[in-house]
Formats: C-alpha cells, sequence, structure tokens
C-alpha cells in the first residue's frame, strides 16, 4: 500500500456521479427517510462504514451525510470495490479508504483508517470492522449495525463471551431484511454474476446448491425458475427435508458432485467443496461461492495442483487430476472462489438494497438516538422500523394493501 | 344430542381400519418412535385429544394407546369427522365421542365428555379443549400440547393473563410442523379439496388467496403450480412485500373482487370477506375458506340473503343482490364456509401428518417426563425433538444429507 | 348385458339434471354457438357420439339437440359413464347406450346400437366407433370427428391403406384443443384424480412421467406445481432434450424405478410399465394411467402374480414378489390401470371441455355443411373455427387483446 | 466504410481465440459431427454466412473450414458483431468483412463484399443476404439455409411469388431449433442482457412481454422464474389463451402500459410499442426489444421527441412528455432498440447454438450433396438430421433415454 493510497482514481468520480444518480432513482424509499426526517439528527456524529463499495452504498453514505454526520468508508471486501463510486464519494466530502484489488493486508488497513477517525457509529458487513474495533478497543463508539448472517454470528459469540464493547443492531434480522435481500437480492445477483462471467447455458443443466439457507433458497428458486435441475445439499436435516418439499433433489454433496455442471456454495460455512468432491467432479464442471468469505470452495487446493489459466474474465481454468483419477479434467473457478454476485456482477440491485439500507438508515438513526438507554448486546431491528420500511417499499410499487378492521384487531387480541 | 351418543355408527369400524392401515404405512416415523420406546411411557395416564377425527389422527391415537395411556377423544371441528375412523378408535378401546354434522352445542358436549374423564394431558387443535378445560377449571390436566396458530395465540392470551393453569406445548411452533404442516399439507389438501368439491379448471383462473402466512403461501405457490393467475390479499405489509417477490399481485381485495374466479380465505381472521366484497365479485364467483374457523367469510350474510341450493355435494349457490348492484348473481361457497381442505377433501396427507403427529407424540412424552419441572407457560417444542423429526422424515425418504465436518464445527463456533 | 339395457337407473336423472346445468355454467362458448345460430342447422341428421358420458359431454349432446339433431350416446370407456348424466340425457329425448362398469362385450354392443340407429355424423373419442362404423360398412354416414390423438392416429391409418370411408375432422389437431386439452385439462384432471384416489402428499415425492408429449408436459408441470420432484422417460430423443431443458430429470423408466413414488403413464403407447420396472419398483409406489387405453401399465402381469385388496376406492394393493427379488413388496394400482383422470376424478373440467366441445361442435356443424365437398380424408380443424373459439373463451374470461395495425397486416405480408 | 476495410482491429484475434475455445468446449456436438465425417465433404465450396459474429457462430465458421469449404463471414446484425472473433476467423483464413458498429451503408455493403467471393452455399440469420443475393442476381449459389423465423417469412414470400433462386433449408424450422434455441437460448439470454444492462432487480418488478411465439415464452417464463408478475400481449388469440392457461395476465398493451416496470418486445412485428403506449407509461420504465429487427420499439418517436443520455452503458434515458401528458417522466430505452441479448449480453449460449449450429451445418451438409434433386422451394430440416442432433445433445449431457420396444413400434403403426 503506498502511504497514504486512498482510491484508485479520482478521475472516475462523475462516472461514479452517473451510477450514483442511477441507484438513487430506484431506492426511492431512503430518499423519503431523509427528506422526512430533520437535518440536523446525525450531526457531530461520525459514521464508520465498511460495506461493499457500490452504487448502492454510496445513497446510503450520502443520505447519513445529508442528515449531518461525517462519513468514512472502507470495504467489506478486497474485490468488490467499484472505483468510480470511491471516486464520487470522495468528491462529496466522504473519507473513503478503498480500490478495487487490496491486498488482505491493505484491506486490514483500510478498515484501521476508517476506525483512526473515531467513529461514533460503526455499520459493518460481515464483522471485519467490528472485530477490528474490538481487537483495537476503539472507544469512541457509542453503537454500530451489522448487515449479515455471519456478521452477527461472530457479535453473538462476542455478547456470549461478555466481551461486546457497544449495543449493535443486527440488520440482518429486520423481515424486511433477510426475507429480500438474502433469498432475493442474492439469489438474482448470483445467476447474473454467473451468466456475465461464463455465458453458461441454464435450462437443462445441473446446478448444485450447497446450503439451503435464505440465500440457497433465492439461488435454488431461481435456477430452476431458469430451467435447471437443481439438487440441494444441506446438513441441517430440516432445512433439507425443506428443500425437499420445494420439490428439489437433496443429497450428500459427494452423491452430487459427479453430476453437476455448476456448484454455488452459501453455506455461511468453510470448506464445503474439498478435495474428495472436486475427485468426483465431471470434466467442466464450474464452481462458485456467493456466501460472504472466500473460504466455502477450497480454493487453495486448486492453485496448489494446477496452473490457473483465465479463460475469460473472472473464470479461471484447472487442468488438474485429482485423487486417483487418471485422466486430466477441467475444472472452472469463477472470481477466484470469492462472492460472485459482487464480483462478477454488481451486487444486489438497487431496488433491494433499499430495503437493507433503509433498516440500516433508521437503525443508525435508532442508536445515534437511544443508545444511552441500549445494554451491550446484539439487538433486533425494532419492529415498528421494519413495518415502515415495508410500508414505504409497497408506496413506491405503487401496492396498496388492506388494513384491518376494528373488528379484526379486536379478534385478534381475543383469547 | 341423544344421550349416550358417542359416535354414528359402530358399523363403519372394518372400513375405517382399512383407513387407518393406509394412513399408517405412510407414516412410518410415529412407528419408528413408537417401537424406539419402552411401551409403559404413558402408562397410568389418560390423553384426551381434540383433533379432526381422521385417519391420520388415528395413528397418532393408536401410537399414544400402545406407549400405555388410556385415549379419549372429540373432534376439532364439527364438520370434519370421518365416522368409520371413529367407530374403528372405539373398537380399539378408545373412548370416542364425535359424529359428522354434530350441532355447536354437541359439539361442545363431546369435548366436555372427554374433559370429564379427567385428562392427565390434553392434545387440542384449535385450542376450543384448552379453553373449555380453563372455564371447567379441569385440575387432573398436568400439561398439554396444541396443534395450530389459532390455538398458540389463545393459550398466549391466557398467559399473558396470568390465567394459564398447565405447561401447553406449542407444536405448531416447531419447524417441522410449520414450515410443511401449514405450508404444504394445508396448500395441497386446499386444493385437492377445492377440486373435489367444483372440479373449476385452476390454469388461467384467477385466484385469490387472503392471507399470507405458511397457509396462503403454500396455496398460492400451488395454484400457481397448477396454473392459475394469483393475487395475494395481506393486511401485513411484510408479508404483503414477500408476495410481491415472490411474483403475485397484490392488491386490497375489494380491488380484486371483481376479477376472481376463486377466493380462498387463509387468515386466521374473522370478517375477512364480507358484504362489500360480495357486492363486486362477478358472477359465478367461489368462495372457500381454508382457516381453522368459519368466520373469515361472512356466510351469515350470503345464508340471510338468499336461499342456499346445493348443486354438488358441499357447494351451495346463492342467487343474490348485493348493495346496489341490479341483477341477480351467482355466488358459490364451499363446505359452508368451514375448512375446505377437510370438508370437501381428506384434511393434510399422512405424509405431512405425520411431520406434526411425530412432533406431537415425541411431545406428550415430553410432558409426560418433565412437567414437574415446566412452568405455566406456552413452550416451544424442543430442537433436539424437532431434529430427529427431520432426521426419520428424511430416512423414511431415502435421503442422506451432508454432516458438519469437525473443521466446520469449529469455524461455527468461532467469532 | 340384459337384452334392451340402455342405462343405469333413470332414477338418477335429477341429480344428472343439476351436474349438467353446472357445467353449461361454465361452457358459456357452447351456449353462444347455438344462440348465435339458425336451430335448424342439423335438422334431419342423426350425430351418433362415442365419448366418455360426463356432464361435458351433456351439455355437447344437448346443443347438438338444440341445433336440431337426433342424438345418439354410447361411452368411449366402459368405466368412464357418469350414470346419472346418461339418465338425464335419456330423459331429455337422447338415444344412451352407456352405463358404468360394462363388459368388454356390452362395451362393443353399446356401440353397434348406435350404429344401428344410421347416425350421418359420428364423434368419437379414440376410434373406436370409427372402426366398429368401418367394420360394419356403416353407409349412412356423411362423415365425423375425432377427439383424440390416439383415434387420429388410427383414422391415418385407415386414410394411408385407401379404406376410410368418410371425411373426419381431427378436432383433436386444433390448436385450441391440443394446446389446452391435452395439457391442461388432463393435466389437472390426472393429479385431481390420483389425489382423490390416494391423498398421496405430492411435495417431496418422486413422481415418474412416462412420456412428455401435451398429457406428459401437463402431468409433469403440474405435479412440480405441486412440489413434487420430477422424472421424465421418453423415447423421443427432441421430447427428451425438451423435458430436460423444462428443468426436469429425463432418465430411462429402468433407471428411475427404484426411487418413484408415483408413476404415471401419459404415452398412448403399449407396455409402457412392465415386469423388468415392477422388480425394480420400491414398497409402496403407486400406478396410474391417464392415456386412453388400459394398455400403457402391464397391469394383467401384476394381477395374475397377486391377489389384489382394494385398500381404498379405486386403489388395489398387490402383495408381491418380481423377479429375483426376495422380500414382497407392495405395489398401488389406480384405477385398474385405466385412465385415473376418468376414473378417480370426473375427467377434463367443464372449462377446458368447452373449447374441445367447441370445436366439436363447429366442425360437426362444417361438416353437415360442406361434406359433399369433403374428400375421405382426415382433415384439421378449419382454422377460423380454432380462432373463433379462441376468441370466445377470451370473451367468456373477460380477456381483451391487441388487434394488428394496418401497418402491421402489411409488413407481416411483405418480403 | 474505409475502402477495403475488413474487420476492426487484428490485435483482437488472441483474445477471440480464447473466446472460440471456450466456446468449442461447450459445443462437443458440432465437433462430434466435423469427426465422424470425411473433411472433404465441403471441398470446391464456397459458403458465406451472414450471421451474429459470436464466439459460437466461430465455431459453425471453423467447422466448414475444417470440412474443407472456404468460408466468407458478414454479420447479420451492426451491433452484434464480436470484433476479437472477426480478428481470430481473419487469422485462421476466412474472408471476414465484419466490425461492431457498422452504419447501415457499411452493413449492406459488408454482405455485398461476401457475395462477391461467389459463394455457392449461403447461411443467413434473418434474411438480408438471401434478399441481397437475390436483388443482385448471384447465380453461384446452389442452396441456402436461414437461421430465424422472420427470415424463413421472407423466403416463403419469394417461393410464393416464384421468384426464389435456390433451395433454402429452414434451420429455424427443425424441432431441434426452434423449440430450444428461440425459447430457452433469447429468453435467458435476453433476460441476461437486461440484467447486464440495467441490474434492474426482477423479484416483484412488473414485466410486460409483448408477443407469446417461442420467443416470448421463454422470456415469460424465465422473467416469472426469477421473481416478477408477468403480463403478456397478443394478437393472436390462441396465443393469448395458452398464455393466460400458462398463468400469465394477459391484456392489451394500452391496459398494462401504465404499470410496467419492464417492456420487452418479442413479435416479429413492426410498431408494436408506440406513442400511445409511451404516454401512459410510469416514470422510469424500461424498454427492451429482443425481435431481431429494430423496429418493434418506436424509437425514433423518442430520438425525435428527447435528447438521450447514456446513464449506463447501452442505457439511453429521454426525459419526454408525451401526448397530453403534463409532466416530463424518464423512458429508459435499451441497445437502442436492437436485440438486447446480442447487443447486451452474448446472445445465445453455446449450449443451445450448438443445437442450432448442428442443424446448420447438416443441413449445409444435405445442400452440398442434395442441391440437385432440390427444388427452387423452403425445405424443413430433414427429420433425420433432427433427431440425430438430439441424440447429440442428450449424450453430450450423459442422458440416456428408453427406446421403443418391437411390440411398440407394431403398436404405433397399428390402426
Amino acid at each position: 500500500m503506498l502511504p497514504g493510497k486512498k482510491i484508485a482514481d479520482t478521475n472516475l468520480a462523475q462516472k461514479g456521479r452517473l451510477s450514483h444518480e442511477w441507484a438513487r432513482a430506484r431506492m426511492s424509499i431512503i430518499e423519503k427517510i431523509v427528506v422526512g426526517k430533520d437535518s440536523k439528527l446525525l450531526e457531530g456524529l461520525t459514521v464508520g462504514f465498511c460495506l461493499h463499495v457500490t452504487k448502492e452504498t454510496s445513497v446510503l453514505v450520502m443520505a447519513a451525510k445529508r442528515l449531518g454526520a461525517k462519513v468514512a468508508l472502507c470495504s467489506a471486501n478486497p474485490l468488490s470495490v467499484r472505483d468510480d463510486i470511491a471516486a464520487f464519494l470522495q468528491q462529496e466530502g466522504a473519507s473513503v479508504f478503498a480500490w478495487r484489488g487490496e491486498t488482505a493486508q491493505e484491506y486490514r488497513d483500510c478498515i484501521r483508517q476508517v476506525l483512526a477517525l473515531s467513529p461514533q457509529i460503526v455499520t459493518d458487513d460481515g464483522g471485519d470492522m467490528h472485530a477490528a474495533a474490538h481487537r483495537a478497543k476503539v472507544n469512541s463508539i457509542i453503537g454500530g449495525t451489522e448487515e449479515t448472517t455471519s456478521g452477527v454470528k461472530r457479535l453473538l459469540a462476542l455478547e456470549r463471551s461478555g466481551r461486546l464493547m457497544y449495543p449493535v443492531i443486527a440488520v440482518n434480522n429486520a423481515r424486511t431484511k433477510y426475507l429480500f435481500d438474502n433469498r432475493h437480492g442474492t439469489g438474482q445477483s448470483t445467476l447474473d454474476g454467473i451468466m456475465r462471467a461464463t455465458g453458461m447455458f441454464l435450462p437443462g443443466a445441473h446446478v448444485v446448491v450447497c446450503g439451503y439457507g435464505w440465500v440457497g433458497k433465492g439461488v435454488a428458486a431461481k435456477a430452476r425458475g431458469m430451467g435447471a435441475v437443481v439438487t440441494v445439499t444441506e446438513v441441517d436435516p430440516v432445512r433439507a427435508l425443506e428443500a425437499r418439499m420445494d420439490g428439489f433433489e437433496v443429497t450428500t454433496l459427494l452423491d452430487a458432485a459427479p453430476y453437476g455442471d455448476l456448484f454455488v456454495t452459501c453455506t455461511g460455512q468453510t470448506g464445503v467443496i474439498r478435495k474428495e468432491h472436486f475427485a468426483k467432479m465431471k470434466d467442466g464442471a464450474i464452481l462458485a461461492n456467493t456466501g460472504h468469505f472466500d473460504v466455502e470452495i477450497d480454493a487453495s487446493f486448486l492453485y496448489s495442483n494446477a496452473r490457473p489459466e483465465e479463460v475469460r474474465p473472472g473464470v479461471e481454468r484447472f487442468d488438474i487430476i485429482v485423487a486417483g483419477g487418471k485422466k486430466k479434467k477441467k475444472l472452472y473457478l469463477l472470481s477466484k472462489g470469492r462472492v460472485v454476485n459482487l464480483v462478477a456482477a454488481e451486487g444486489h440491485p438497487p431496488e433491494v438494497m433499499s430495503l437493507s439500507f433503509a433498516n440500516q438508515l433508521m437503525s443508525i438513526l435508532h442508536v445515534a438516538k437511544n443508545y444511552e438507554k441500549m445494554e451491550r448486546k446484539v439487538y433486533g431491528v425494532p419492529e415498528e422500523i421494519d413495518l415502515q420500511v415495508a410500508k414505504s417499499a409497497l408506496d413506491a410499487m405503487g401496492v396498496r394493501i388492506d388494513e384491518m378492521t376494528e373488528e379484526q384487531k379486536k379478534y385478534q387480541n381475543s383469547g
């Protein structure tokens, strides 16, 4: 890292602005939150964001800025930075430390740079910034929010061990987040990323989806919707049963390995696709990960057993002999095993991010107002925030719904 | 009610036996629970069941009996009794008070008859028996279980007000119950009931599904799966948004009323389809309810404004002029507005009831063993029961799934 | 057959009338054809029908009668007769020779009785009446129509060999017939029949669909729509490829035999499910045929190797050891291997039959008017009839569509 | 056009080679045709191709070359040329006249350049080269093939008027072409193109699909599969009815205009989306065409009434007031109204193009062998070619299917 490096190229700011404007037009519910609020609500506060640096994130960051906050931003993934967005946000006065292709060391440094600005509120995606803040004992922080399942898991472990330093709102647990962002947002953008990277033909392809949480549900449903024959693997018997009754074939990954044309990991786990699975795969199988961290596919095994050749942007071919195999076969790894929806496509579409980020923004406002009354715990998103986000989204779509009658309210509360 | 009347016709026992055996063969996971257990686990206890008297219920009741319990049974719905099953269970030594077509008074009397046997454990579906036990202060009861969302709501109200007399396990809240029973079981059997009653053509039909809880989700998905054009109505904005992103049209019932060919209520609410909706419906619209109680469609309005003619079994035609309308139109009400999947078809298929009833049976065993340590609260189904039910079901289907590696277990627990 | 026996029970006429009226209300496009036409168009002609004797057929028969024809009717399948409909039609003045459960001999006799009335026009379903007319050289006939793929195949063979005696319109080949009737009508009613017969749980069940013609496409799509995991078998490579790209698993029946929970034959072929397949099936497998003839499943093998026990109406259980197997297993055969949608349910819903029968009725009128100009050939339905049927159906559903602009008409005809 | 300009940049050849190899690996059925054949089959012939210059096309062109032909190529669309592929093919010895962004004049000149080489066989996509060959009376041509519906329509017009100069095989009419290419290939790549261009969120979006031919069927099914709420418009009543029974809302474009978030034209017609539709659209509506010619959306109206701003690559925003409207609204046009799947994405995936191009290649071989026996007519693809392509494709996927038994063959041929 060059000392003082912050972003890739300030000249990309205008391109970033167009992109920001496109996203903002499709995220009108964020706009409404800002418009409806006193613009001094975040005055005097610095908000540190560790998010994928995308056009959607720029809408959240700019909204926080318009509400009076100082804003600082680094990336939640070294490969997911849109350099034009970074440039645009810097031009608009945000402190940005992010560029596409950071090394692991640079990635950590960028997080530290944001924390060095002594934020009061920390908004994270994956928990790396929360973890760094705890390691560095950053004591300016009055509260935070967290976007992902993976991050919430880490925060709950901190809470259980009594080491959590500040209240955190688990935005991931809002119904308007996990029901839409993880399932539909990741679902669509994962297929989008795979199609952009490979142009592979989905109708009739055997797609193996590893994991049937919200993300896996979304990927599996949409892959089937495109015409693929989908098999699901799971370790949780209830989810496995759910997948089967949703009409998917369910089996072990070892049994599915020989016939998959495409494998997509969506587990939040480590070491899901391993040597023994590579060994049984057929020639030409394609491997993609859409979980937060790049540990779901054992890419290091591939890299240490064959020289990758980039046959299309983001598609590496490994000519490899695994285990007792006799013939070389080709395996294709997408995006080096990193989140394929962010690396190969643009991540979640703005419309769905507007739900998650409306929760983020309202949760930031909630922390700013109520932090003194909050404990060092992981909180859910307050239900009134959740409902208001849903209502705004329906409004934006022009959907009107019924309201309960007085008689129904009474009935609901009766014994 | 004739004094001492218990069931409709003892001669139906053999027919009931064949039906019981068919169900038992498709509910092998219940069998495995019984086989694996000491047959004296319920010895000395009387279990009072208030359930739909179906072939599937007979498998649960006989399993409890084989585990040593005395068993008594009444129906959770006056129209859902299979008289052959009632006869079979009586012949097998159960105390049965149930027949198809009980009056409201008889229905309540049957519940009282079961409670008069001083059961220790009460297993209910809808909460009417729990309510009656509380009104009558039946003090033999050491604990209970409850099958439905509607019933759990009533028990929670009792708990909140400090009046709950014994611990109850909310079987409805088990993942292996609500993820399958409500969505897939009710989903399939509701369409089955509607097709048996009407034979209506679903491809291209406009189906309006009121409510997008688990039942509504199941009905909507399966109606679409049959080719219908589905519109969803909801009062909860998050669920409404969910329906829309699942690809359904969402609007108010008033707006949907004019174009629906079929309306299905799945809300657990009262007064969902009302006069103002009837007024806007088109000639020939069909009305079905699959919620627990017959209050979702305002049938009383129909009955008091037109003379019903039964044009097919369970299908009543109302030639009616509503509100400012000038011309008579025909509206068809199925099963008098009662749960159409139970009245017009056979209720949930045995395969899915085996999940719910495995939870019931293991919860009954749990209460029998642990009641002294339990508080007067509504409990969830213990997670180990839930997982074991899922595993048994996968086994029964011949599905094998992955297990977490040691590395993954460690990863999951790490911060 | 009792000499002179015609129908089962004249007392069922009133029940049949209600059923007829229900169907007529749902088949409004037939009504419109009749209303719009001079009621003497068929005067002086006798139309002989060999159709499934259902409420929908009664609407067609009565429409022909209202247009001035004498009408005579026998059944296209010994098990598909609705006795109440037969009684109703007889009461209305039709010559009916049909009852449920005819023997093979009686079935043929009934056809002969209709032909003995010297019909001018013959409307058949499956080709048995056309075949009988050719064998008996019935020379009153000026033309005919045929409803099914199977029947058309037989007529084309007659045409090829130069033996076809009169012109026949292949109603099956109308787009408004095969695109809807075979796929959606048979698709829905087949699942309806299977659910009525067995109540089996479709979500997560392995369903093997044999044949991927229009009927197989419909059954497969709707089974998946209910949540089943569907495998398709085919002998035509193009259709097999089609099934796979529609997202279905495709393999040989021998490979699919071990895991199917339900097998449905839709091939129009003979000997599709045979001894070698039975041998590999699992305990409890269910077998249903929805093709026209009862030759698709080798039922005679089952009947000659085990004593069937009827465990539910229309469900026979065979406890059987096949081939090298050691343990007895249970196989269930529905409706004795006959068309399950007609035997176990009510056949096609009236809404879809109204399309087929509108084609039938307009084709009968076409023959009556144009027979002198027609050759002894199998004709398609004239395109203007097809389009008019589609328009009427859209009207009945309240669907408005675009019309081509003048510019577009010109463009379409340009080179 | 610079005199003698042929391609954009010879330096792109290596990039094109990698792309060609990726495609070839996914189009193994083409390989098998070549390998199985005498490499002199096309010796002495020049084949002139007018196709989209994509990696898939390069596999077809190289296969013809390996079979002995001289090959010449121009583009079937000025915007669909991959310049790297053009460079690669030129390097490999093909005569290539194609670059991205040809003017209309250059586009026609390129076609003339290919015809100037006096090809014996002409393989076209859309019919522009056939039309030019007829205008220029190129008499070297012994026969041709045509890829699209649009092109076949033009050739049939020539045939009807007696002006067709040589036999043409309508590859479009092969079952292995239209059942897969048009529906699944265009279906997937159209959504792929729209997602690449806009990143728009499909779940819950209102998508209006104009036209329900094979392409429309594919786009509608896959849009629904991604979670969109889909409305279909049609001018053919039978297709409209088909769409409705497939579960889609069907209405006029004027009625659908106000609520569509995305409009996709798939009609093969002209002037489908016009001023009166723009007038009723909502702010932010997105317009895409996937039909062959750029006449389906009236883009010239947009260009002449507002200044387009390119807000993302291939996405032009028009701030426009239409008709009696008072407020400006934004409409977004993708790819200037040209085939969005080719311009914004990569066109059909190689796996599906391998079906179409296997038909092309075998049809070229068929013409080369049989042209003397063929008339000046539009022929279908011989059925044995069709079946062999399907078998090869199943083989490539590892799918085994059943074969007819002797008994079944006999049964099929019986009367």
